[in-house]
């Protein structure tokens, strides 16, 4: 079978799991009820350390509130970063709260509203067009209000980012702007009163191989810079996204982040050269915080049924989608998960841990080795903390919805 | 390509699909946002009188609310059926909040926690117990609350339910005590303090072959009166389930509903004799609602990417989960969409219908033959009655959630 390779960062003391130095049992009573989740401070921290070791002084490190919008995280990391990026008016009214300085937050969605653009032009923030008609509105409604809108346009690039977990460029999209159809874009932006910043290119998420994310960050920064000929002013923002992955599934390996590092380095001259006043941004979210989350519930009962163990929880599918596999995956495999109290444990055995839900798609583990554990004792899902609670049917059976906390 | 082989039931008038007779723009506007779900009841009554008139007067009726809780609808429904299934606390409190007498009220699940245990004795609702384990709680419940529990008990039977959606009997499960487990378990009950009222036999779910069905109907009839021999009191419950399928899918095609009705009635001679005090109980949720709901979006932008017509609107896998293809379903496929203000429409095209995120699983339809759609335009996604709103992460990317009208 199988295994998980990497290691969760995570602190074991005396056989129990701890969250920000809190062992699980103590945090599970502090909670007040299960299932949660617990987000670990100073993974985050450390995280967002080494991310800013490798990419160095010159690039700019955003975060993706959509990997996570728990106010008090979003608190957190925003000082931490250089900016926030959105995808709602609610994602952005959570920016402003965090008191990130508007220009440093921008707006990417191919369906923003007319009450979203709005919402963006007088808040002052960066929208990142994702069409000529996005473009027109935006115009319209800054004239309206009296305001310039800032833009950036975002675009759908001719290449597709390798070996992504999905792939968000290249070919028909309904993200960006077809690059073929920047230039004219561009030469218009004066004319309509939209105050140019510069360029959105976003070509996947969750890869986990160095050389693809190297690869699309040199092809997105040839591209911005063969763009930026027609544009009406100088590129002051050049977001190349994110797409770095984190483990979830046997056999995966975690990113060579330093590969990543050195692969970038290589593309900065050719910026300072082409761009000189471009910012280069990378737009992080599962890699910053994905890591440093898991998804704690209860063992209700432990079952037999014809000779197989299942762990009956109060916590599943409605709560972690993800984790149950029906977000996005083909195939279902399973997330790391461990008894939290009992880590190594005295015996361990087969289970297969299942939520309440009267539905066999609630599944946390399917026939996976875990310590031996009985009612009471906690499972952990681990790599939680990104597209968690917030990607999950919580209304799903009308059980209660799970907390958060941030210790 | 094959196309969806089914004929809605919602009438068309003015190339407009009307709800409860109103012409979707009034409707529209009526609610006063997009996007929105709307339930018509008549088309719902149409099914109940459907199935009464199919299953005879002897064959008791009860509603899943699993598969829609929306207050409204189940208050609605209530008064035109025999009983209602409930899978939790939450639900539990909706099914007494619409007046249903609390005996002809059942719990399935599981995963109850303690606190549903005593939730559901208090009402003095029927429990159906999945396991030794439930069984020894709500005695022990019971007996501190001074009240003898009404029980069922879930039997995991020794077949499957063939061409099921979902198995959810057979092998190892969750669901339900091993039939061969029963016996032991039924001679424990009277000395533990519990009410035994019956038995609960569900073997899988969204089944559209009546063949199969009744197979599994005769066989759960046929286990029942062999596990009677061991029960306390006479089986007063005989909940056989459902599984009664709708067609989502090109190339699917409508449930046999006669022939479902038929092969019943040749069994029900044998539960009279065998146990002659038992109400045979059909459990049907997605099957009465899920034909009388469509999902509502409104078409933001038409956008042309590369030669490929998208859609993009308001609404989308964080309103209908189930329509974007990642809820259960390996393949993705298109459920029933349409332009419901331009029902034929003047000219016909191959158009992929998105929703705001950003991802590319934000996917309603994925290039299919629609009516030619511009800005303001309502796209319907049909078959969306069950398991539509409750069932997706309305938090992802923080957008305001969808409204829910019954008309």
């Amino acid at each position: 079978m199988m295994r998980h390779a990497f290691i969760p960062a995570f602190a074991v003391v005396d056989d129990c799991l701890c969250v920000g130095g809190v062992a699980l049992p103590r945090l599970a009573t502090r909670v007040g009820a299960t299932p949660f989740y617990a987000y670990d401070r100073a993974l985050i921290r450390t995280r967002i350390a080494s991310l800013r070791e490798v990419l160095g002084p010159r690039v700019h490190l955003h975060y993706a509130v959509k990997a996570n919008p728990m106010p008090a995280l979003v608190d957190f990391i925003a000082p931490q970063v250089d900016g926030l990026d959105v995808a709602s008016g609610g994602e952005l009214k959570l920016a402003l709260d965090a008191g990130m300085a508007p220009e440093r937050i921008s707006f990417a969605g191919p369906g923003k509203s007319e009450r979203e653009i709005a919402q963006a032009i007088a808040a002052g923030i960066v929208l990142n067009l994702e069409s000529e008609t996005q473009a027109e509105r935006a115009a319209a409604i800054g004239q309206r209000l009296g305001l310039h809108a800032m833009v950036a346009l975002r675009i759908n690039p001719d290449f597709e980012l390798k070996s992504s977990g999905m792939k968000m460029g290249g070919g028909p999209k309904q993200f960006g702007i077809d690059a073929e159809r920047v230039p004219a874009l561009l030469r218009r932006l004066e004319p309509m009163g939209l105050d140019f910043r510069g360029f959105h290119i976003f070509s996947g998420s969750q890869n986990l191989r160095a050389e693809a994310i190297v690869e699309a960050q040199h092809k997105s920064i040839a591209l911005a810079c063969r763009l930026s000929a027609d544009a009406p002013s100088p590129v002051r923002i050049l977001n190349i996204g994110g797409g770095f992955g984190i483990p979830y599934f046997p056999g995966e390996e975690p990113l060579a982040l330093e590969r990543v590092g050195a692969g970038l380095a290589q593309a900065l001259p050719q910026v300072a050269a082409a761009l000189p006043e471009a910012a280069v941004v990378i737009e992080l979210g599962r890699y910053i915080v994905g890591e440093a989350g898991i998804y704690v519930c209860r063992v209700l009962e432990r079952k037999l049924s014809r000779d197989q163990v299942f762990l009956i929880t109060d916590g599943g599918l409605h709560h972690h989608l993800s984790a149950s596999g029906n977000f996005g995956q083909v195939i279902r495999k399973n997330y790391p998960v461990a008894v939290g109290n009992k880590m190594r444990g005295a015996t361990r055995e087969s289970a297969t841990v299942v939520g309440p839900l009267c539905t066999p798609l609630d599944l946390l583990a399917d026939r996976m080795e875990l310590a031996r554990a009985e009612p009471g004792d906690l499972i952990v899902v681990f790599q939680s903390g990104a597209y968690g609670l917030s990607a999950s049917p919580t209304a799903f059976l009308s059980h209660p919805p799970p907390l958060e906390v941030l210790v």
